[in-house]
């Protein structure tokens, strides 16, 4: 059957419901190149307006899958469980929580992104480390799984490029901020990666891209139910994204603090967030452990490396680190309240750590420093940011974004709970 | 300045209302390639959605405008009045109106184009008239209008080409259907063929493309506006296309039926909108003058006859006829209510006379008749509508369109005006 891709777009446009049959042509005909560009990024600003309804997007889903090969992961001999996170201020908890959830018997086909805007990606991350790569073949992927329980490396070109397409059309289109074409660009590339198990770590907070917690705990349930469908047993914890997570903001010195963190040495709020979604991911894999012991006794570092030496990468090679530091400090005495992770993420992408085009180049060493973080006393004149770069002159427009980003008060801040909600289709 | 142009999306599509120097850029920087198409068509889609607010179309109509020349017709000895319909089927009013107009003493430079789905284009139906055409140069348009008061030609490309652009990219992406985007594209051409005066013929009814009053009204509010902020005098009659104009819908069909009415001949309904329309021309134009004495003492037909042959045009020629005609004939006696205009515009353009791509050709002498209006008594059997075309392949899905366009009933149909309202900025 053909469509009219005109009526199809008016279609949507004026709130009738596709059918499976139309969206089904609609992925396939623009993979094709049968549907222009100009169309569809019609039609998505018509789905930004009139949403999708679960079927439209179960088979939106499903289309996108069915663009490309989804992995068979049943030469893996252990349950596979991966995590999504979308996307926070600090956020290397993929870093330590692949080889967690190894260590404790499942095993973690985490193929991930790279950042984009303020916030972090974990290949940007990993890549600091000499000798580590991130294009893995399908097959080397699986026997670096095989091999050590984990693997963290990009996805391929042949893993849902249906949803590659429409992702970068979105991103010039001004129609990225919807939530089902945000749930199904995620969930298309994990259904197609071929992972059993699913948890999505839905951050909230001034860092994320979801704003409030109404929001995230839609698209929270909008993905949960679209893993359920494809057979991806899936749940979502909602996760706060108000101060960045740990201390470290950047590329290398979040490997550092990782690897801090397997050692048994993290700070509170990662360790926390690492946990809480070891424990998700164990649950669904069906799995018995308790992650706490594998991250104090080491197990959990001698996986994390294996996994680095297995692509390509020196787990003993120190890491690169920044020729320039300046420091932000406490303008008064008092308690720290609040320190904003969308402005420490910006801060430090404009000292080097993110990109702001995908073609761009990041730096390992720039980053910031959270010398104190929220719920602290700090003294007047105490430092509580450090900023890295190797290009000095990056430092000015870095600290413009910090002009707002401390807030010193009298009173301690209300104790907010790291892990917000829990979603689950199990 | 130049500004980033997913910001500017995403601000539409949020409901902010861009400023004039924002719509400026976005049109220069679109007609200059900077923006690609699928950006636009998004913008285009938010619009749809978001509206325009009145100094967002105003900047947005100026900027296209100024995308190409303003024509001067200050060499024209006559005050300049134009008309412009949105489309209606059997609606060869310019026909006889721009004529008309002339011999009363206006100047009418009438830019016009082609006929796309349902609804006829005046250049297709004077293509009839062997030699005849439709391109000229700026420098023979002004002379025709010059030397006999009218002029019936194709928009030069220099024309808003911003406008032509976005027009296309419309049609391609489902985003025609917006108020502010039809009177923008309307008024945008008509502003730059340089015209003083602007006459606007809203169709409203089952053949036209606003299909209620309310909807029709605000269009024409929207483009009388436009219009007096150019400093171009501006009004519009909403006008009904429950029905065909006339009895005849196709080119050459159409062009006999002008004619006819040329020669005092015309059906009522044709004449009375015609001399409608003329009026509020004549009164744009500050002239006196009385276009029924025009059209009945042959002064507006030797108009005619000058306009044609000064486009290369035979007005003697026979016109060409379809070799083969069908007739549908009434199911039942009694009062003929109701003759779809749109059904009918769809069995025309099946039989050849309109075209389903811009680039299709069309032909001359397919076409309906219509045998009774409504209002009219008809007897079981009796010819309705009589079919033509050169190709009796095309009677079957001509017929088909007309499957529910015939209504005959035993009262006769409630007299409905048909000029239904005016609406001017003077």
């Amino acid at each position: 059957m053909r469509y009219d891709t005109v009526e199809l777009i008016r279609a949507k446009r004026d709130g009738r419901v596709l059918t499976d049959d139309e969206i089904r042509w609609l992925i396939a005909a623009y993979t094709a190149g049968e549907i222009a560009d100009e169309q569809m990024s019609a039609l998505l600003m018509a789905v930004y307006f009139q949403g999708m309804e679960p079927g439209e997007l179960r088979a939106w889903t499903a289309a996108k899958v069915r663009s490309g090969q989804r992995l068979d992961l049943s030469a893996v001999p252990a349950p596979t469980v991966d995590k999504h996170s979308t996307g926070g201020v600090g956020d290397k908890v993929s870093l330590v929580l692949a080889p967690l959830v190894a260590s404790c018997g499942a095993a973690v086909p985490q193929l991930s992104g790279r950042g984009l805007g303020h916030t972090g990606g974990t290949l940007d991350k990993l890549e600091s480390i000499p000798g580590w790569r991130a294009d893995l073949t399908t097959a080397e992927m699986i026997e670096v799984l095989r091999a050590t329980g984990c693997v963290i490396c990009a996805a391929g070109p042949g893993l849902a490029p249906a949803d590659r397409r429409l992702y970068h059309l979105r991103d010039v289109t001004g129609t990225v901020e919807s939530i089902p074409l945000i749930a199904s660009s995620i969930m298309s590339k994990k259904i197609a990666e071929g992972t059993a198990g699913l948890v999505l770590d839905v951050k909230v907070g001034s860092g994320a891209f979801m704003p409030d917690v109404q929001t995230a705990a839609l698209l929270a349930q909008t993905m949960v139910a679209l893993g359920a469908e494809a057979g991806v047993r899936t749940s979502a914890l909602l996760t706060n994204m108000d101060a960045p997570l740990g201390r470290a903001v950047g590329n290398a010195v979040e490997v550092e603090e990782a690897v801090a963190t397997l050692r048994g040495q993290g700070p509170p709020d990662l360790v926390e967030v690492t946990l809480a979604l070891a424990r998700e991911m164990l649950a669904l894999a069906g799995l018995q452990a308790d992650p706490a012991a594998a991250l104090a006794d080491g197990r959990a570092l001698d996986r994390y490396r294996s996994m680095i030496a297995a692509q390509g990468g020196d787990p003993d090679a120190p890491l690169p680190a920044a020729r320039h530091a300046d420091v932000v400090t406490a303008a008064q005495a008092g308690w720290l309240r609040r320190l904003d992770a969308r402005a420490v993420g910006v801060a430090a992408w404009r000292l080097g750590a993110g990109r702001a085009r995908k073609e761009d180049p990041v730096s390992a060493v720039a980053g910031v420093l959270c010398l104190a973080k929220p719920g602290e006393q700090v003294e007047a004149g105490q430092p509580v940011l450090e900023l890295r770069s190797d290009d000095q002159s990056r430092f000015a427009r870095a600290r413009a974004a910090l002009a707002d980003a401390i807030e010193i008060g009298p009173d301690p801040p209300a104790a907010r709970p790291l892990v917000i909600e829990r979603i689950s289709g199990w």
